[in-house]
């Protein structure tokens, strides 16, 4: 049953995703949806299916610079539904309010994005530029079979994305009162120092892995790996795990397993991460085998076109220029920013993502759409 | 069905006992049938049973300094009994050696001492000192019903052991080439680091716990305790187990477990293994809670009238002088040393206990139990 639809194009097609319970890696027909609006502006259409994941690529243009909104349809489990005050695939709207897991992370911003074009190109048929529609239904999940595919693909079609903009929830307090320029890379090390299990009565006749460890964890912990720079708060290593024993008292551990995670930024490079670990890892004497795990590289989007084209159009629609953040965790602008792309992300509020009666203000959506129509316009004069 | 009974009264007696599954705590019988044999002699006896462990009490004689052999009827599980050559619990004889659960830790023991006491007093009805028995059926297991309990009761009795012969498995090469005039005390502490969790992303919002306490940790594992003595190597402390992670590699642990044990000789006491430990956990501004159990203090017969009993018999029966040793794990010794007992243990090979095929040569339960015997004799001139 699909939702009363809202009288404005945006809020009613954020509707539509929205009641479709593409919960990861399921896409449930928004593509398809979204490749028939497209369809209808003169785009191209590529279902690119991946393993168990759809992605779409649409394209429109024959020439000039390549703008593309990217985004993914999927969604994070909505944990126990009868939590929600309102269901999650429902897609009410009580009080202005749009409700439903996704309407923040990221439905409502592919609407607004799919409306924006639809005027924009209403105003201008033939801009100086290309546009394109990276949409993946992976991004919540493993990541494997999405955008990171979708840009190996386009690699082999020898296409390459000029300006991107992701529609990542940025905004934190005020609808566009942030928008990113750059995420930090992270980095995930599984070590394992071994030792000689034994009995603790003969420690003689054992080697403790816990004890060759510990000086070199009290260093590890303590590297000061940059100190950050304009848009980035100094790099950080955290130990997420760390086991070693058999349970009982008596018993000296053979093995002991750390676990660390990188959020590290411009300054560092994973090659330095990784000598500067090995060469610890050295000076203390260990016996260790290490695996290295790259979920992205950091990427940072200055003082270019794109990010002049975001802050005059925030700055004409809301009134105040967005602020520039690199905060938080990862998303898939750091799979296309190694390409060469420009990237930037802009959203609605993430006050309520991932949590139960997600939500976004039908108003918030209806600017969002003004604002990326506006990205567009100013574009054309880069 | 019993066992062919050898016709040595010792082995025919390891025999007795052997066949009584006395898997611990169970006492299966054994000191019903020690009991009886010790009436025979003149030994007032007492059942004392504490929760759901037998305890036996046999004490001959009214004056003079107190003797007391003492000893546990519990053995270790068998583990698969198919993997057994000679069954657990049939207590063969094959090529003169006894097979079975409890044949060298400590069946073989108590019956020598029990034939040791029949010969010792038929020869010597009215010996200078006291004699007596405290066995126990909880040694192998949780070790809190046994000889901890009795050494209490006969506190309230107002009896104070002054020698006292543990028959525990001392010989390691040769029957009767070293005994143990000591062992070290073994203490555990049970520590829990507590941080904040929080997301890798925003570590300024949480508080590693092992980031915390990897100084503290590599500190606590280079202590030096002590530097040992004549008799003990020096204490040394092992973390046996180490947990912090939710097994996420996104996720800052908020909690640190870390459990470590000490074996400590007599140079270095409870208090100050506490004092040191909780001054470093300050030192380091640690948040944490600390639990500690104590399984047992040092303790130490040196130069004393039993010890030289021992050397001199052993000198005579075996023809060499058993080396005075105080290694290995703990034993009920440490429940009656603190008493202010001289205690010694002296017992056969210990070098197939808690294995499959557990087993002692016949002749060796012979020996022993002529070295008992003259053990006895010696301490008539004490």
């Amino acid at each position: 049953m699909s939702p009363r639809r809202h009288a404005d194009a945006t809020v009613a097609l954020a509707q539509e995703l929205v009641s479709r319970p593409s919960v990861t890696p399921e896409d449930a027909g928004c593509q398809p949806l979204l490749a028939e609006r497209l369809s209808a502006l003169g785009f191209r259409i590529h279902n690119l299916r991946f393993g168990d994941v759809d992605n779409l690529w649409a394209i429109r243009g024959e020439t000039g610079p390549l703008f593309c909104f990217a985004g993914h349809t999927d969604v994070v489990p909505t944990g126990d539904e009868s939590a929600w005050q309102h269901p999650p695939f429902a897609a009410e709207i009580h009080a202005d309010i749009l409700f439903g897991r996704g309407t923040a992370d990221m439905k409502g911003s592919i609407a607004a994005m799919v409306t924006a074009c639809e005027r924009f190109l209403a105003d201008t048929p033939t801009p100086p530029f290309r546009l394109a529609f990276l949409i993946t239904s992976d991004e919540e999940g493993r990541a494997t079979d999405g955008t990171v595919k979708v840009v190996d693909w386009l690699k082999t079609q020898g296409e390459r994305i000029d300006w991107c903009l992701v529609g990542e929830p940025s905004s934190k307090h005020r609808l566009a009162d942030e928008y990113k320029i750059g995420r930090r890379g992270s980095i995930t090390g599984n070590l394992v120092i071994r030792g000689k299990q034994g009995h603790v009565a003969y420690p003689h006749l054992a080697d403790n892995p816990v004890h060759r460890a510990a000086p070199f964890l009290a260093e590890l912990t303590a590297i000061e790996w940059d100190q950050g720079n304009t848009h980035f708060p100094p790099s950080t290593l955290q130990v997420a795990n760390i086991q070693a024993g058999t349970g009982a008292n008596n018993v000296i551990p053979g093995t002991l397993n750390i676990q660390f995670n990188l959020r590290f930024n411009t300054e560092t490079t994973v090659d330095s991460i990784k000598e500067r670990v090995t060469a610890l890892l050295a000076k203390h004497g260990l016996n260790y085998s290490l695996d290295w795990q790259l979920s992205g590289a950091p990427f940072l989007t200055e003082s270019a076109a794109l990010v002049q084209a975001v802050e005059r159009a925030v700055g004409t629609i809301i009134g105040s220029t967005p602020a520039a953040s690199t905060a938080g965790g990862t998303s898939d602008g750091r799979f296309i920013a190694p390409t060469g792309a420009q990237v930037v992300e802009l959203g609605p509020l993430n006050a309520t993502i991932h949590q139960i009666d997600e939500q976004v203000p039908t108003e918030h959506l209806i600017t969002l759409s003004t604002i990326y129509e506006r990205i567009l316009q100013e574009l054309r004069t880069a």
